[in-house]
């Protein structure tokens, strides 16, 4: 299930609307950076991966209106990027693909390598290509290193959504080891916990699987200490957003518990993500815990659950300690205890 | 927040309905048994405890149509009493209650201390108030025992509802301690997760103490994991549907995540329950783990949260290991390990 879609011909974005899954599919066609970091700033793409991929097409658009003029298209570029980076000031991934594209253009025009507007065109287009391939080989690779961890039969509990539509590429990380598998003919399955308060795991997670033919159980967040009390899984594989030099995890709140009921039931956890999200200077009393807004947790899709005005404690993220991670998998290798030594190990290779 | 209320003068029950809380404060009125079997088929009236003290009051509406035979009268409560058992065929409290009620009147009549219809009314609404007022007695144990475990500025860790809308007192058993506290001038306060997928945590925990003035915050479920990890709080009291001999504890799906967390980071975790839930006979392979409609996770109050037709495990229990449990805190007094000692001991005072 690939949420961009890139059409070669008519230099447009398609973009699959993730505000409205599962309950509508629908798709949007982006044609300038406007419109691209409209889809951005509405949350219609989201995830580091995919916002980095559709922004670097959306410089790709800056050139889709009619110029002869070299310059006037590296104006427009500048442009674009400014434009683009405040759709989602905090998302790193974003300014990450805008600049390099950016720099890319003015690389190809002053070493003379695209020296009509057509040519820088297609080269930045093939930029883009890369940005994307590169983040899918990423993930492929991911998928293999996950996949040593997998067996016939085999039943993996996820968290959230860490899968192709928040990637961008279709594949995922935490959910590339299972759609490996399952295209390998080797029997997996997941079972999914909702995930409040954004329901990523009901309206996204068991979307993406159910479309991609991967058996999936949905569950409530509160049945995950029984699914692996019961032994109805044989591991936990989850994202990350942040992993420290010493093995701390930073994902989706709710990533916690299963990783300290799988450690006390002897179930492996793995956290799986590229080494781009190895943060090796931060500890972990200084990455800040994100809260969003009490309503998250007062309604569910606009509708009421709680008396209105309640007091709400609605963090974003949790961290898991080093102790209850049995290995981070990185496309550059599986991460094994002692995390201090190797974390930095795969980091600096 | 006392839920049921027997008005002496009208002989009437007056039923705060809980299908529609917070969102609606309605209070249903209920003259005769039919009235009374409605609201516990379509849970106006929910909890164990609850029921059984609706179903007492219940017994006593059945003579409120006019008549001086007193053998009319008998028959008419074991009318009653079928009517109000097939409400909710599993409850045992509800045949518990009615089987109490039936079998007083009898023993009134045979032994003569009813002669009149009247004489017989007003001993059966004593006979019930006294069903209300041993569970009011029990819970108010409950909440010096586990008052003994509060320190001023606690804040405590619940899950679902074990409050006075459960057991139709307005105390409760888990929640009991607290109100204790803040009524005696200690300043305690609680977190509640919403606890999917029915929200009683969001929907009427939170109600609960907000209308009896007890400090509470709001969480998803997912993020009870960074709130012990955070020492945001200093004990976990939840409620429990059965404990087994050897310490087992059957409670709302949900409570073992809580119990392992607690357990691995020190908290303290104490289930809170009447003797009356002590099961010595049962193995933990034995007690059958209830499950429900798979609606119940894909929608939420009505609305759709996940594809349509996805496979469901929607379990509405999960159950607790010895290990797990600081304590388990009971009207006859605190039970401490070793469980498959002591329990049977409070059992059998």
């Amino acid at each position: 299930l690939r949420p961009l879609r890139w059409d070669r011909e008519r230099h447009v974005l398609t973009i699959l609307d993730q505000t409205l899954l599962p309950f509508e599919v629908y798709w949007v066609e982006a044609k300038d950076p406007s419109q691209i970091a409209e889809a951005i700033k509405s949350m219609r793409v989201r995830g580091a991966p995919a916002i980095g991929i559709a922004a670097a097409y959306g410089m790709v658009t800056a050139l889709n209106s009619p110029t002869n003029d070299i310059k006037e298209s590296l104006n427009a570029l500048a442009k674009a990027k400014l434009q683009l980076d405040a759709a989602r000031p905090t998302a790193v991934n974003l300014s990450w693909a805008t600049s390099r594209m950016l720099s890319k253009a003015n690389r190809l025009v002053h070493e003379g390598e695209a020296k009509k507007v057509d040519e820088l065109k297609e080269l930045l287009e093939e930029e883009a290509n890369r940005v994307y391939e590169e983040e899918l080989e990423a993930e492929l690779k991911i998928g293999i290193y996950g996949f040593e961890k997998l067996n016939d039969g085999d039943v993996v509990l996820t968290q959230c959504n860490a899968g192709g539509l928040a990637t961008g590429t279709g594949l995922g990380t935490a959910l590339a080891p299972v759609k490996l598998a399952r295209a390998l003919g080797v029997n997996v399955s997941v079972v999914a916990p909702e995930t409040r308060p954004w329901l990523q795991g009901s309206r996204l997670t068991a979307y993406e699987l159910m479309t991609d033919g991967v058996p999936v159980t949905l569950i409530s967040d509160t049945a995950v200490g029984l699914v692996l009390y019961k032994k109805m899984v044989n591991s936990v594989m989850v994202g990350a957003d942040r992993i420290l030099a010493d093995g701390h995890v930073f994902n989706k709140v709710g990533t916690f518990k299963e990783a300290v009921i799988a450690h006390e039931l002897g179930v492996p956890f793995y956290a799986l993500a590229p080494t781009s999200t190895l943060d090796l200077r931060s500890s972990v009393e200084e990455v800040k815990i994100e809260e969003r807004s009490p309503d998250e947790v007062r309604t569910v899709r606009g509708v009421p659950v709680a008396p209105e005005g309640v007091k709400v404690y609605n963090p974003v993220f949790d961290v898991t300690p080093p102790k209850y991670v049995t290995a981070i998998i990185t496309e550059a290798g599986i991460i094994y205890p002692p995390f201090e030594k190797n974390v930095r190990k795969i980091a600096n290779m």
